[in-house]
């Protein structure tokens, strides 16, 4: 707007009601990439055989890896099932244990997944307009439970955190959110590993 | 949604066009509290011989003061003018300077006015949907431009960064947001202190 030179911070754009951002690169997770991450391994191996869906899509805006800074963006899981078990993100800790995130759900309806190296359990449900603050510790995955709507959200959590996917790659939630009867159930992982 | 006890982690709305919670209390910023903070010192005074009027108001979640949680929620500027300037926040440093601060624009038109110790200023300009990064060491303050809409934003930052209000408010920012000729025009502030 004025004639000033902004060399420091930066100014990025998400669409409020799908996420995207018209000037960033997002990063893609097609259903390929986690074959491991659902528990229905032969819906899995059906799925693959017609298409390879996106099942979310997410913005690393590269932020300095420091406990000064933010790190941010949106995350968009798309809608659908794969057998059962509803679209969601892999789900991580942060490899510095001790940081927290906040969601803000900007469309959809949802819940996000949390659970504790010493296997606490906590499920919130998240609409348009409802924020949730992860806690420290808490491994978090996002879940789309809306039939036909994305889940979307803007998360911030502090720049030194880190992702550590390789435990829950390895020993999964110890809930799974499937659906029965038509509506959200949360049940035991049954390839949950101790 | 299921039978869990949600202990650690936090839920709370945030209403994507006001900004307002209905179950949190917001802190309130009305302009006799800010008197020494618009340069129109006799506009101040006529304005308040008929209203107090709320400028602006946010959220504090009271998050733990750690650098491994995220201070997050939201700020509402309301529209107007305090004789030729636009209704703003007071602004503040970090306490713990080099921290940063990610604004998502949830409503609005609006801008963000940093400025470092030695003088650098940026302003990059907010609408809904863009979300500006204030690196670290830059003082901040949100300003609402639009003649009839909040600024509503949805902000966070690391846990530990702490609230300096105090230099703002002795010094002021170098630079003034004020209308001319019915637009915005970026101008020395007569009442900056060197
Ligand atoms: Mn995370
Ligand atoms: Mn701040």
């Amino acid at each position: 707007m004025f004639d000033i030179a902004n060399v420091n911070s930066t100014l990025v754009d998400f669409d409020p009601v799908s996420g995207l951002s018209r000037t960033r690169k997002s990063l893609v997770r097609r259903l390929s990439h986690m074959k491991a991450i659902f528990h229905d391994r032969a819906a899995v191996d059906r799925t693959l055989q017609g298409e390879d869906p996106v099942i979310y899509e997410f913005y690393d805006m590269g932020m300095p890896e420091t406990s000064g800074d933010v790190a941010f963006g949106t995350s968009i899981a798309y809608p659908g099932k794969i057998g059962d078990e509803y679209h969601m993100t892999k789900g991580h800790f942060h490899t510095v244990l001790d940081t927290a995130e906040v969601y803000y759900c900007l469309q959809g309806h949802g819940l996000m997944m949390m659970e504790s190296p010493e296997g606490a359990v906590e499920v919130q449900e998240l609409r348009k307009g409802m924020a949730v603050y992860v806690p420290g510790r808490y491994a978090h995955r996002s879940i789309n439970i809306s039939a036909e709507d994305p889940l979307v959200t803007f998360f911030a959590f502090p720049g030194h955190a880190g992702h550590d996917y390789g435990t829950i790659e390895t020993k999964g939630f110890r809930k799974l959110v499937v659906e029965r009867g038509g509506a959200p159930a949360l049940i035991d992982n049954p390839l949950w590993i101790k």
